[in-house]
């Protein structure tokens, strides 16, 4: 498998446990020390607030979250992975106001030892954090 | 110093060696292996190809290139740093059209044994590669 094929499929993994709630499963493909942008000003750092992140997130949209990624590019450097990718968030919330958001996201992976990509910074956000922060 | 300030010297110290075009200087801000992304679509990898690729790019602007970085906004996870910057690049190019452009930039740093930070993945277009795809 080529670094692109094996991060897309590490993508798809997270996303489909995202969308089961299986936060176990999701946490293996964290690093210990990852960092996750929760929204614009709110970062949460390591596996614990991550999965208590993730578990909120859930719940605010009533257990009816759907990512997913459109194109993906892959930028690889020094055993580093710099992924963009247009990321889709569904959510119907059970109301009459379902959720829909396009992102283009940067997600960091580092290839461990072990051989295996696992993220170490997790931002959907992508570079509209500095417009935020204007 | 914070991760933040050491990574905006390390920034400040490579857009000042674009500048004044000391090359030698400058790939010492890079990992061995790192990538370049010179424009949508084409990437180069490893100091030889960078140092080329920098050499060109200040050819073109007939030596007249000026880059520097607005905000910067640092995340940091696993000994990887992802800056997010609003680049401003300049250029009169010793014409009557000056060249003008801002970008919102993604570039990759990895700490090293050493301590110090290098640059493994410096994308300028940030998650701009993705439209231009399209």
């Amino acid at each position: 498998m080529t670094t692109e094929d094996e991060l897309k499929k590490v993508i798809a993994d997270a996303d489909d446990a995202i969308n089961r709630e299986d936060f176990g499963r999701l946490m293996e493909l964290y690093a210990d020390d990852a960092t996750l942008v929760v929204m614009p000003g709110r970062t949460v750092q390591g596996k614990e607030q991550i999965r208590s992140a993730m578990a909120r997130i859930a719940e605010f949209f009533n257990h009816t979250l759907e990512v997913s990624q459109r194109e993906m590019l892959v930028l690889e450097g020094g055993d580093t992975a710099l992924v963009i990718a247009r990321t889709v968030v569904n959510a119907n919330q059970n109301t009459d106001s379902p959720y829909f958001a396009e992102r283009k996201a940067t997600y960091v992976f580092r290839r461990f030892p072990d051989g295996r990509w696992r993220c170490v910074i997790d931002n959907s956000y992508g570079t509209e954090l500095l417009s935020q922060q204007r």
